[in-house]
């Protein structure tokens, strides 16, 4: 590929948060990087949810991955499947048979939702990562309301409208509150046969509280908060089986059409690449510089890193840690490749953590305040508006959610023919 | 279905321009109104090339219907696909079994592209007529040069970035200028191993000038800026066959991966299911009223009806003949409802007709002058504005469109992993 074989050459696999903050990293950098990547973006994850539930359009909260690093003349972008690594000759395999060879890995390949061992569940309740699963999803959940308004039969309308959302941490909590909102708000008026202000939003959390991640005082905020919004939160109560026509929680029966998966998540190819040792939820443990024991040329970060802080608690999978960690490591192969002297432990600064429950309320910890509320939910949106990666989308973001706050209306209420059929 | 038997029933096929119009004729019409269409919005059509070509979101052209319905306590949304009518028992087939009782019916159903008997081609040549067919030409055009960048096989390189149009109307020309500005501007710097700005953009015609609806000034300004902007023209060349690999067009073969068709338009089922008279292109002939001859109760309006005009010749397939139509249709029942005397016959009126070939090249004829170049680009982007039905599209694609104008980038360049199989 290369004919400059004195070249050293990086490969970063995934565009997320982690990776693309590794390739920019780089930038300047005397050698041939190669960002690999299934999709050709990089997705602004955070906002994911809103594209699930008709409120914001898929190149909203995504851009072309050429497109951010049109200007970095090293790196390369590959729209590719990695498929494996051969650690010891230090090659990437990718589906169809290439191989790509390296001198740098980083992998920044994210993790899956887990279903704790009940892989047939998946079929009955998709997960939220990617854009296709956002489009999907919010296939299933419009048409469950154009299918309600069609049927006739009472009880077949009260599964259509019953959604049960899996797993209250943050995007679970912002999913069963949207959701709600679009039942109660978008659409409350647009039906003749059904009133869409009936549905049921159910949000079940195995853990005794939602938001675990959060200090007891703002969890029992976002817990009222939802309650407002009129969605039924079970905490406490596991999930014993899902079919095709509801689930079974906490031993109780629930008819539901749409039951959407936000419970654990699970990093599992990473290690199994890299023959690693991994944490309880697959994730490689990492070493504190971020690469992988006995391999100081790869590292792992992100969500599919088990990173352990000086308290020996692992790091949450949150944006920031991915995007900290991309930083680190680019900015640590920079200085390998410069010859410099080994560099300090990575260490994740905390700047806080915030969680958006509906429109107007938010819960932020900032470590020694804690907000909710109005301001929280300000201070949510502000913070991610700024952090869009391009001016365009940041526009076009701001435009949809001053529309959607003043009228309740929601523009990407949007169905084909085909994405009805899909949604069964 | 209804509890008041004596409200007259009005049912209209398609969400269309034709389609809404009518409903929004209705308003406040003491009637049963169902609006029955297979998705479940409304789409501003003449900007439906922006979004197979990733300068816009679908979210930007299209809107519930419900939405802009929902002031219009007698109109029912109905997501559901019409597969036949009986005119003699007053009823609308829908898929699954239904039928739906109408004592005035609205065809509004629009028309397909035709391959001229050629249906086999239809798998090679994808058309554009919904949200669906844009944002799989979006993905067949993106991963072309995503492919490109990976074979590292000259040949195949120069397949896959051939780009054929076929039919230079209004759409093909929109296609053919945009594929060529994407490849020659927007993607130009974006890639390692193909230069972007090798890709071949050729339109083909098959009579003897590009935009032949438009006086021949026109067209050959057309034609000029189209191949300023680096579109091959090839007028007078038929295409005489059309496989996975490419075509024959006058006889000589191009190897091309994305073969796009544009050419004529057929209005099949309605007279079909009306077993009514048809014109050659399959539009149902309606009588000056826009109703079907021997059945004063069925309307057929926009693409798929043959309405002609004082002088004989046949109304062109466009926007503002479907709404006023619409318009026209939606009066006259009301009219009718009402107990009116017979209505003027329709008269179509034109407010003149525009063509875009790109960035700031236009052309638009307005009968007693015509306007090219910026300043027809000017009146083509305030007029498509002004048209667009919410406020809230209205900023998105004007922030959209200005952020393109000045930086040549297109914020929808979006591939899922998905899309990419599927462009297969």
């Amino acid at each position: 590929m290369t004919d400059n074989a004195a070249k050293k050459r990086i490969v970063i696999v995934g565009s997320g948060f982690g990776g693309m903050a590794a390739a920019k990293a780089l930038k300047g950098v005397d050698a041939e990087i190669a960002l690999v990547d299934k999709t050709n973006h990089h997705l602004f994850q955070p906002l994911l949810y809103q594209v699930a539930t008709a409120a914001l359009s898929p190149a909203d909260i995504a851009t072309a991955s050429r497109a951010l690093l049109r200007h970095q003349p090293n790196v390369g972008v590959l729209m590719a499947e990695v498929t494996g690594v051969d650690a010891d000759r230090r090659l990437v395999h990718l589906a169809g048979g290439r191989e790509l060879p390296y001198d740098y890995l980083v992998l920044a390949i994210g993790a899956a939702y887990s279903f704790f061992g009940h892989d047939a569940w998946a079929e009955f309740a998709p997960t939220l990562k990617s854009l296709s699963d956002a489009l999907s999803i919010r296939a299933r959940l419009l048409s469950a309301f154009e299918k309600a308004e069609e049927c006739g039969d009472p009880k077949l309308i009260a599964k259509l409208l019953t959604f049960v959302v899996v797993g209250a941490g943050p995007t679970g909590v912002e999913l069963a509150g949207t959701i709600a909102e679009l039942a109660r708000s978008t659409l409350a008026r647009d039906f003749k046969a059904i009133d869409p202000r009936s549905a049921r939003v159910i949000l079940c959390e195995a853990g005794p509280r939602a938001l675990s991640a959060f200090p007891q005082r703002l969890s029992d905020y976002a817990a009222e908060a939802l309650r407002s919004l009129g969605v039924e939160l079970r905490l406490g109560e596991a999930v014993n089986e899902i079919d095709a026509d509801g689930l079974f929680v906490g031993g109780a029966r629930i008819e539901a059409s749409n039951v959407l998966w936000c419970a654990g998540t699970e990093a599992r190819p990473a290690a199994r690449w890299l023959d690693a040792e991994a944490a309880r939820n697959g994730a490689v443990k990492v070493a504190p510089d971020c690469s992988v024991p006995g391999r100081p040329e790869i590292f792992v970060i992100g969500d599919a890193a088990s990173f352990s802080d000086s308290a020996g608690a692992p790091l949450p999978g949150l944006a920031p840690v991915a995007k900290q960690q991309g930083h680190y490591v680019g900015r640590l192969i920079k200085a390998r490749l410069a010859g410099g002297a080994d560099a300090e432990p990575f260490h994740y600064r905390n700047y806080g953590t915030m969680a958006i429950i509906g429109r107007s309320r938010a819960i932020a910890d900032f470590g020694r305040f804690t907000l909710t509320g109005f301001p929280a939910w300000v201070t949510w949106s502000l913070v991610h508006l700024m952090l869009l990666v391009d001016f365009r989308s940041r526009l076009t973001v701001y435009v949809n959610w001053s529309w959607a706050w003043f009228t309740y209306a929601r523009g990407a209420r949007l169905l084909t023919s085909e994405a009805r059929d899909d949604s069964g």
